[in-house]
């Protein structure tokens, strides 16, 4: 252990243990995790040590590997699809796994194909008899489904749907497993029967040989090629040249066609819509958030090791945690850390509590589950890529090395920004939603329109103060004061977004200009409703937290770091309508310097908190026993750069040094 | 050329050609430049198009082969060292060039050794005899020089320097072209002599032998491995193990040991403190910049092709690049690209005109020339990085293909936050000069000390307003306004960083506390004189074109652009004291969006103006035809991801669909 970490660690103001537990949720739930962690790190197939020296091929390879063996060990053990087992098998190995589209593929029809359907494919795909990928995405569409150009055609004739892709921006794009794995796909392509166009619908397609795995007559299939990270992911494209698959492989749990090519519609497929809200749930907690709270691990220890200059001449040089600079680098992300920790799993239980309502076919919570989804899942995927870049510049020359783990860790997460949703059109379908809350405010006055408003927007009615009464810095550290500080803000905003909206209508704008003329004043408004909710989630949250004093305490430094940092970065939307004054801002700014020290006694017991082993960690710089440099000069002595020859030399610096370039 | 983009240049209200001479710095240049890329294009050997397909160790090769081919080509066509044939060449390959730190290693033997070490080495290094890096960062140590481990100790015995590593954190790490190329480092390492510590100074250090390259004894030397870009140099690392130089070796032009071990300081070495300052002016140029501009020819090529979704419901699908959030996204980067162009141009004017004083010995510009260029540097840097990750990432998925280009411009450019001087450590350096500036203006009071005050700073004695007179929102397209309400941001900030020392000071923090508990606050500051200075340097730079008005105008709304968008990302420093009310935040906020649709009809022509050849953009979705699609597809069938056979098939997938699990 490096003396400089060991240090850090022992005075213990509060468990780490017990920390660790409530992240976990549960004491058993760490319990199992540590446990599945062990059987995962003793299989040496299924190391990450190697990663960062393999090419786009070998990570694809590796990724197929250890999925297998995985299967192998859940098969062995008895880890059933889906369990808890599973799930921390897949956090060890930091998600590089194979096969995640399968599931989906498998899901998609389980909630839209017919009871025939899912007895007949269900079993396929959990036996993995077939493997397949979700091929939506195409090359010239993305976000407008609608613009989806694929088309399956019914042919009354053969009683098969020809599926096509009529132009080149019809091509599928980006699925996963898709490039270089999967059997069959699942086709979202227009429906054309009877000659009339009846929209997007699903249709299973078979892409390759089950016998040898070549593309079927009429597939070009391939894998997208190199790609800013996600390089154990075979991303790939789909060109449809008139393929014919039977009548039956259309999902037919809400439409039809019947033999005699007439279109039956069946009801309306709300649970797709709703399967959309728990995979941008599901991102949250088990790819995005990990990504930061790794970061946040890797540059606190880091710092703590790393020495620089002077605090003053005497001293031996400093710590580099102990500047401010670095403090003020470091533990906003931390604050967010935590505080997007409490934000998913508020969102994941919410997500819970409504989908005993939608299997009801009671739809009253999806719009405000599906802002709020959307719209957290924009804000932390932003947050959390800032965060992850901002503790790797933090680690000067070394972050930028990719065996300080902290450069795949940014070109992983940032990914998350545009996966699942663009992250603009996401914000604003929150501010659509804003918009509509605040409308209904206005058209029933009184009491009754505060009791229909959504939990998450029942603050646009509540009682406003003018002024903020903060009157020394201390004061910013009250969850009351500085939760309705954010609230009175978000209202202003909101307001603010409605105000510019219908300015343009009276001007005589239509509807669809006057949007798109006040688009960055609703992502403005959206952002700022959506940081009020994650600051009173995590106070919330902390309340909880009674019966665990010191845990508390220590949390709650971080909460209203959370929630001054935010005011800070936005000062203008506080000063904006004099709600803060000049004067309060600056004690908003002594109150938050003033955290800094205080947090710093505690940040390694913090992150040492998050409970990732070294393997999964998988960073020269940010093992847990500190020995930074001797790590990053053994791992550098395996890179393929030093391992292989070096036949630039023979071939140029030789020549070049001999003097025998004029002879070239 | 696709029509979507062929009906964007049709109206040409200024001309591109002129504009692109403007950014040439003259017509001839713009002729020579072309002139320079069609040699280089039409050598194969010099081609980028597989770059997105390489390993690490076929980046370096290749970069090493395109040198020699440069090298060869510049022996031929008579190319000088230094020429701007040679800077145009190495602009037309992107810079994926070997060898770098070899002209560093000769630059610094011209100004750190005597006539008669210049004499011996200079023409070695010219003619490529030997290849040099220059061996200053350590594991352990970067930014605190004086902290640098490794020991030059004098054997009077020998009359040898014993060069050597005492401690892990001592080796070597980074030096550019060391990993696998360099025979001979500059060593930069603490002197001892006579049993006394004579601080830092350089030392040739042969590293390799020149018959057969392997490393010489005592020498462990390697590269460091994986990074998150620069894979075409090989950064390496140096340890030494008591390694033996003659006297000679040490540069003596400053300070020499003579033969029984005196020592004898000849002088202080300030050129080598402006040759830093030469560094990074250079690569705001040379390296930065040319990234963010990439990025924004990229981005907006892509947005006018790419359609997506309906500004109304009877339109056909929009270009991206008519929604305001588009617009939003890529016109301050756009505008920034613009402006840095002038700020950088700005700051190498004034290194040259300095260092016809520094020459004379006159060092009166210096500090000023450091505090400017540390700063611009971690500014332009900063924002270049923000701009090219927002330009990629509103490229959407496609834009985190590496075949868009738009990766490695992010990977790239990322690095110059923390490379030649961390941002944080020259922001700082800037606040130092700030302070020390506005103390001289209290020590002196009247009109002496404006007189006495640099250039860049006179603002701060400058008569100031408490109130912004603006009235509404066109008065905010007045560059006197703008310029004016930043100058005053700025003294405020800089007032508010002195007042917090001298109370921290009054209150008995000594001053290495008071630094660092405030450090914070003058980031700030610098960042807000440092936003001042670039919009002062656009407008001046805007006045000079008043031959030229239609391209005054377009520029104009560029520079109006950028005060703006600074102004309401940190309209809380504005509202702080009152200078602007929330009204006029508002006023200002409508002028920057009525810009964006004026800045949108001219997009493609500011783009264009920047004249990227497609093959040194090296991307497919920013090619000047605007066949997005088709190249993608074309690119991607050349990946080893297709190319290559997928031996996880037989391995592993092939069992696991024929069921084999079981029996594995």
């Amino acid at each position: 252990m490096h003396p400089d970490i060991d240090s850090e660690r022992h005075l213990q103001p509060f468990s780490v243990e017990e920390l660790t537990n409530i992240l976990d949720g549960g004491a058993q739930n760490t319990a199992l995790r540590r446990k599945v962690e062990s059987i995962i790190h003793s299989e040496p197939e299924l190391s990450l040590k190697d990663n960062y020296f393999m090419t786009q091929n070998e990570r694809y390879e590796a990724a197929i590997k250890k999925t297998f063996h995985i299967l192998m060990l859940a098969q062995r053990l008895g880890w059933s699809e889906g369990s808890r087992e599973l799930q921390y098998a897949s956090r060890s190995v930091s998600g590089d796994l194979g096969f995640g589209i399968h599931h989906i593929f498998q899901k998609t029809i389980r909630s839209l194909g017919s009871e025939e359907q899912i007895a007949k494919w269900d079993p396929l795909c959990s036996q993995f008899q077939i493997l397949g990928t979700y091929a939506q995405t195409e090359m010239g569409h993305g976000t407008n489904l609608q613009g989806l150009e694929t088309e399956a055609t019914y042919d009354v004739a053969t009683q098969e749907f020809v599926v096509h892709s009529p132009t080149m921006t019809a091509i599928k794009w980006w699925p996963g497993d898709l490039g270089r794995s999967a059997t069959h796909a699942l086709v979202q392509a227009q429906l054309i029967c009877s000659g009339a166009r009846q929209g997007m619908h699903a249709f299973i397609v078979p892409i390759r040989s089950l016998d040898d795995h070549s593309p079927l007559p009429g597939i070009t299939i391939g894998d997208i090629g190199p790609k800013m990270d996600f390089e154990h992911t075979d991303n790939g494209f789909l060109k449809l040249d008139h393929v014919r698959i039977p009548r039956e492989n259309m999902l037919n749990r809400f439409a039809q066609v019947l033999p005699d090519g007439a279109y039956v519609q069946l009801g309306v497929p709300k649970s797709n819509y709703f399967s959309m809200v728990v995979v941008r749930v599901d991102i949250l907690l088990g790819e995005v958030l990990p990504l930061l709270h790794k970061a946040c691990v890797i540059a606190v220890r880091y710092s703590v090791i790393r020495r620089q200059s002077h605090l003053r001449p005497s001293d031996p040089e400093a710590k580099i945690l102990d500047y401010q600079t670095q403090q003020q680098k470091l533990f906003p992300p931390l604050a967010m850390a935590y505080a997007f920790h409490f934000v998913a799993n508020y969102v994941l239980e919410f997500l819970h509590h409504s989908y005993s309502f939608i299997l009801d076919r009671d739809f009253t919570l999806l719009p405000e589950l599906h802002a709020l989804s959307a719209g957290l899942k924009a804000m932390l995927s932003d947050f959390c890529t800032q965060g992850v870049e901002q503790c790797r510049r933090a680690c000067g020359g070394h972050g930028y090395s990719k065996l300080s783990g902290l450069p795949s860790l940014l070109t992983r997460v940032t990914a998350s920004c545009t996966y699942e949703g663009e992250n603009t059109v996401l914000y604003l379908q929150t501010a659509r939603f804003l918009i509509k809350s605040y409308l209904n405010t206005q058209k029933s006055p009184g009491s009754a329109s505060k009791a229909s408003l959504p939990q998450s927007v029942a603050y646009l009615t509540a009682p406003d103060l003018a002024r903020c009464p903060a009157q020394m810095a201390a004061d910013f550290l009250h969850p009351e004061l500085y939760t309705t500080a954010w609230a009175h803000v978000a209202v202003r905003l909101i307001k603010d977004s409605v105000h510019h909206l219908e300015t343009l209508r009276q001007a005589g704008a239509d509807e669809y200009d006057a949007w798109n003329q006040t688009t960055v004043i609703h992502l403005q408004a959206a952002k700022v409703h959506l940081y009020y909710v994650t600051v009173k989630i995590f106070t919330e949250a902390l309340e909880k937290l009674e019966s665990q004093p010191a845990i508390q305490q220590v949390l709650k430094r971080l909460c209203d770091l959370y929630a001054l940092h935010g005011i800070l970065t936005n000062a203008g939307d506080f000063l904006h309508d004099g709600f803060l004054s000049g004067a309060q801002i600056d004690m908003a700014r002594k109150a938050y310097l003033d955290l800094l020290p205080l947090i710093r006694k505690d940040a390694i017991l913090l992150t040492d908190a998050f409970d990732f082993t070294d393997q999964c960690l998988n960073s020269a710089l940010g093992c847990y026993d500190g020995h930074v440099y001797e790590r990053l000069f053994q791992w550098a002595q395996k890179s393929p750069t030093n391992t292989e020859g070096n036949p630039a030399y023979e071939k140029y610096i030789r020549p070049l040094l001999q003097g025998q370039r004029a002879r070239l």
